[in-house]
């Protein structure tokens, strides 16, 4: 396997291409930071973008749904585009157009394919459990036939991907430096809020070592990286 | 102005409708509460989906790049789907199936249109700052005609849009709630960090008032949705 994904046409950055990467340890860094993507994918010619929890398996991307849903029933063997993105600070400059936001982003190009065994599903889902609270399985019930019979499990082998990336700070034209104002960049990350029980617990209201790195004011892409066993 | 939007095919929340809205309030509050838009289009029948900062006036969604772009380019008069996502928080199940995540999302659609005019481009530009920095223009420069004619603005004028949203604890199957484990929700949000002061600031440390509601530890869709003036 080589380390990085060739690009094409479709998957070069073209736009400041010092910000692009097609390395699979940044790409993987990224996409292993987040929770949800989003899957453009075209439906009688026009483009749909839809919002869902996805997970990384090797070169391969995981989402699931309902067997009903509309992307999901028209997606087999199509084309898809799934974005995965960070809004890392927002870049105050001494001019309007250089006025800016710190980013991390990947593109993913590939085939869509609807995974169809009991089997393949009940391990993704019990994937999709671990890559998110690792240990929690034993905790939880497994997924019935009937459960996974009325989920639609897609993949995703990624066959092109890019990664773009602006963590810098301000970039003002020489001149604007004169301009007495405040610039800079004011970081914004995804953080963890204090836990909030179910009514009905059993147990203690303490997360279990399955839930411990979700501790509040911990920031989500951390918790999620460090989740991930080389 | 009616006060919704009417779902058509294309937009009407078909999987579990309980979550879908239509209504502008519940679709302007989430688009008010985000930075970062996820643009859907098609070229040469495949999707591409472009991550991109986004603002709205009235109906209107706008959002600008490089006039050299691919996606600026090709997307004058093109169908395009604009998604906005905000993850609320990760829902604790007691079994793998009823895993979920509470979240804010719109999928807008219409036509993009390209703006050309570098009176509207600059008036554009002036109101990107102010929404996100109200009153920042008079301390900034600001665009020069060169800097414009630099610029791709397009503006999607919204025809269609739908909300989901999911806010609620975990939903279990009733013979579940004997298994003895945790369950609730785990909150995100997006939070404000400590700014970082460029290193050539003839100013002092502090915020001026325009950025001053990006205070540390602030939520990014409070400070957001604050800006805008009903």
């Amino acid at each position: 396997m080589q380390d990085r994904f060739i690009p094409s046409k479709l998957s070069k950055v073209r736009r400041l291409p010092k910000r692009g990467a097609y390395d699979r340890a940044t790409i993987f860094a990224i996409l292993d930071a987040g929770v949800m993507c989003h899957v453009g994918y075209v439906v009688d010619g026009r483009p749909l973008v839809t919002p869902t929890a996805y997970w990384r398996h090797g070169d391969d991307i995981y989402w699931h749904g309902s067997a009903a849903s509309r992307m999901l029933k028209s997606i087999h063997g199509a084309d898809v585009c799934v974005t995965v993105s960070h809004l890392d600070g927002l870049v105050i400059a001494r001019s309007a157009f250089h006025q800016s936001v710190n980013y991390r982003s990947v593109m993913i190009f590939g085939t869509a394919e609807v995974i169809e065994g009991l089997d393949d599903k009940r391990m993704a889902m019990r994937a999709f459990v671990e890559r998110l609270y690792p240990g929690r399985t034993p905790e939880i019930r497994e997924s019935s036939d009937k459960e996974l019979k009325a989920i639609s499990l897609i993949k995703l082998t990624i066959t092109e991907a890019s990664a773009k990336v602006r963590d810098a700070g301000a970039i003002d034209d020489e001149e604007d430096y004169a301009i007495p104002t405040w610039a800079g960049v004011i970081p914004i990350q995804s953080t963890i809020g204090k836990a909030i029980p179910d009514q009905r617990l059993l147990v203690g209201g303490q997360l279990p070592a399955s839930l411990a790195a979700y501790a509040e004011n911990a920031r989500l892409d951390d918790v999620l990286s460090g989740h991930i066993r080389p």
